[in-house]
């Protein structure tokens, strides 16, 4: 796997780097971020959306040792459809307003491709990249050959992860196979070793591989045929994570492994599954053989957590929003150029619920006070009443809302709480609710925009009253994305909508509630995260700079700039 | 929970039988089958539908020792909605022509329920119960106190099936617990011993009982946490079932455990997932932790296999064809007064599915010929065309179709088969289709008679392309009702769907098959099993004789005529 050190001619322009060439695209930016226009109707103003094409996969997700947020992600920055997958990246202080970057990652050539991986921090130089720096990067991800072998690969960044060197000496790891990728390591203290989670999709098998230096890769366990097999296992996650404590205040851990299904959800297409167990630095051993779904919607697929996060504290990740079955043809891609979305970022951590099996992963929005604005409605004691919004001017067109039943009591769980998000231009609309203490469902088969056999109009999930007198759901609508919570996110429910007419209006309801419980409900403006980027054309440029944002130092002695 | 013998007074009426009363709703015949009108739009016609009122699980299926097929089924004879639960009856020859019976198991009061459970032929009187003959059936069911506790009772019958008595010392399981049912019974030859499959619903417990005798049960083992909880375990089935053999020609056979989920799918509501395995006479144990989802439409729900089918015979099943998210409010209540239907019979076994992660259960129409009456439309060399029918003049409104392309090849895996049934009044349409190779789906959106929140409009599933040369898309339509069956079964897909009008054309296109490959398509009528009991009034009287029906020789010793 050795690659030709000579520069191709034709379409293939390269750099060498160690042993590798590297191919650039014709017309995409080197040098500085790729500009977006982040105006369309559809555009979600407080998510991450690439500025052009297409993105997929969640990459290299890490916070670096200044604290800045770095997400890098599958990207085809020639045509808003998937292919020539690059690195695309992207900075954020907040997890909510996104600097772009310029591509991180390059391909060799036209036909191999930089697929998904992950990105760790090594600051005591375990790597041996980096002996003057306590701020490197290695990134470990699949190359994949059109058709053929798909190996692992190393890069590493000397400048805060806005620049990568490839490795001389990769492939990693070469098992031969055509379906093997997607590697996330993580940094196994008790041991004092790097651990690997890599996907034989084909196989239905995660394997663990161990490593001192991030270089040298042992195989040392295999966990397969677990959970959902669907077609193929896709972007294994192990996170160590906090488990709540409702009893005596200690905050132990758990692990969590995180395995994506596409095809094969039962909704049809991408959806992602989680296993709750111990590790032991070798062996991952689930508490059970129970299939724990991760969203119930049909957009969040391929969650990747934030590599940086101390494991005694609640874990942070985002999902692509998104689903192989319809997203090379949302209607994002002729109208506005660009495809694919990333979720919300999530805090993530383990609940204890016997009544669902045992434990859940709850998944609420990470700070999402960071970003909220005008406060359309609040009413404290609601009763059995609804609030109504026209949010035509608020614009970013996206809210965040919430409603909350306190007071319960295993004698009071009655009554719904709804939403409906309306256009008043066309009476499009996407709904949804709640019923206290059992199911949530949503609707988006009114959003008139987007037909297509495999766009699900209907979603639910069940719930169970956890005995604390409340219940709750909370949730942000944003253009053409909602994202939905139930009781701080025991459930939470992903889904991309498309109207032909941008909703404007909303209506909360609180129907049913029993005399005793009170209902509070709330709706904020969100920011308009993208817009203020925006230069007098609407263009986002992204850091135009040569180095590093304005939030790092970045080390000005590397080549693609 | 040995119950008081008195007869109680007001609408209490009661027999004594051994130590239990039983309760007769007022209005509801005891002699004789509830009579049923067939005739509405939403009637299905070529599948079981409870002649008034409310049905769900199935119960008790077996093939009597005269090769008589039996259903059981919780039945709530004064309600389309679920309650009063009693084991309704009807009986078939070929499992599609069923003959109404009379209620064959009532409660004991009208606060205590006959839940969902098995019968078995004893043909060595294992029980005692039948020194003289050897056609004795012994029924294990669930007696429910409302909101109380949840004990596992026999009775038996003498006169094959139609009348049971109860045993004296009953309940023969008792754990103390409110959430523990639906017992399902299999003669395991190599032990010698019965086993019993029973839930504990809310613990994710599948518990596992051996007996000599249909009476004394000992718990030996448990099966917990696997696959999808959800809320609550229900209607597990163990079965032995044959594993197809592609080479060396032998019939092996393997296990099968069938468990139902609800609520909690994630498509919401009710399902039904499987765990091939081996079963040593105590013990049950999973090839696997994988969960397998039985079919990928909403209306397929507590699967039970007809015992007295031979192991190394492909096995026989049918579902409940509906969804406890919207059961009770479907329109045929309000409009034909009933709710609820059994889906399709089915065979079973078990096929090697690598690139599926191993064994599929396949679930194909059960001798489908029985009922096929006049062709409609037959093309052996399609092409890339289509077949249209009008079938409003076909008295059943129900219809086989079958698509099959052979002659590919992995290069010429192309094209789909698509199929629509719309209404040329109204314009409303049910249609499908799979993808050579890929994916199939349906879509009930377009079916305008029902709006519910729950109600899913789109499904999918993903195939492989098994290397066998053909893809193939079947099913049956019938009128509320449509079952789909790709690759023979390798999936299956139920659903349920009430339009305005009752469809009434067909149409089955194919569309970019490669050169090289075939298409064939089928379209026949089935026939008007329920219409052709029918008296003039339209009634469908079933068995009006006192006895077992025409084709047993019923005993007449027995109390319940």
């Amino acid at each position: 796997m050795l690659l030709s050190s000579l520069v191709l001619p034709g379409l293939l322009s390269g750099i060498v780097l160690g042993q590798t060439t590297t191919y650039f695209a014709p017309g995409v930016p080197r040098a500085t971020a790729i500009p977006g226009n982040y105006d369309g109707q559809y555009r979600p103003r407080a998510h991450f959306s690439p500025p052009q094409n297409f993105m997929n996969d969640p990459n290299g997700f890490h916070r670096d040792t200044d604290g800045l947020w770095h997400i890098y992600y599958q990207l085809n920055p020639v045509e808003p459809v998937a292919g020539n997958q690059h690195w695309g990246h992207a900075t954020s202080e907040d997890l909510y307003h996104w600097t772009n970057q310029k591509i991180a990652i390059w391909p060799f050539n036209s036909t191999t491709y930089v697929y998904s991986g992950s990105a760790v921090n090594d600051p005591n130089n375990t790597s041996g990249f980096f002996p003057d720096q306590d701020n490197g990067l290695v990134a470990l991800y699949t190359i994949a050959a059109s058709g053929g072998l798909q190996t692992q690969n190393v890069a590493y960044s000397r400048d805060g992860g806005y620049t990568f060197e490839t490795y001389a000496d990769n492939p990693v790891i070469n098992v031969g196979s055509t379906q093997f990728r997607d590697p996330q390591v993580t940094w196994h203290a008790p041991t004092e070793n790097w651990v690997m989670v890599i996907a034989y999709s084909q196989e239905f098998v995660i394997e663990f591989y161990t490593s001192p230096n991030l270089l040298n890769w042992t195989a040392v366990s295999n966990f397969s045929h677990y959970g959902l097999l669907g077609l193929q296992y896709e972007c294994p996650n192990m996170v160590e994570m906090p488990v709540e404590s409702t009893s005596n205040g200690t905050s132990e851990t758990m692990y969590l492994l995180y395995i994506s299904i596409n095809p094969g959800a039962p909704l049809g297409g991408s959806v992602g599954q989680y296993f709750p167990g111990t590790f032991n630095g070798t062996h991952f051993e689930a508490v059970d053989s129970a299939f724990r779904i991760a969203d119930f919607g049909k957009d969040n697929y391929a969650t990747q957590f934030f590599s940086g996060v101390p494991n005694n504290e609640r874990q942070i990740s985002m999902a692509w929003a998104s689903n192989w079955q319809y997203t090379s043809v949302v209607p994002t891609g002729d109208s506005e150029g660009w495809r694919g979305q990333m979720s919300l970022p999530r805090y993530n951590f383990l609940r204890e619920v016997p009544q669902l099996g045992g434990w859940v992963m709850v998944s609420e929005p990470y700070n999402i006070q960071a970003i909220l604005s005008e406060e359309l409605r609040f009413r404290d004691d609601l009763g059995n009443n609804s609030v109504f919004a026209d949010y035509s001017s608020v614009p970013s067109g996206a809210l965040y809302f919430e409603a909350n039943v306190t007071g319960l009591t295993d004698e009071t769980l009655a009554g719904t709480l709804n939403f409906t998000f309306s256009s008043a231009v066309s009476g499009e609309y996407v709904s949804g609710g709640t019923f206290v203490g059992t199911d949530t469902w949503m609707d988006r088969g009114h959003a008139d925009a987007f037909e297509n056999p495999y766009f699900t109009d209907k979603f639910s999930a069940t719930g169970v009253y956890g005995g604390q007198g409340r219940w709750s759901i909370s949730g942000v609508i944003d253009r053409s994305i909602i994202e939905v919570f139930v009781n701080g996110g025991e459930q939470s429910m992903t889904n991309t909508f498309y109207a032909n007419q941008p909703l404007d209006t909303v209506r909360i309801a609180a129907n049913g509630i029993a005399e005793g419980a009170t209902v509070s409900v709330g709706v904020w403006a969100l920011e308009d995260t993208w817009a203020m980027q925006a230069n007098a054309n609407g263009t986002v440029l992204g850091n135009t700079t040569t180095s590093g944002n304005s939030t790092t130092s970045g080390n000005s002695t590397f080549l693609f700039r």
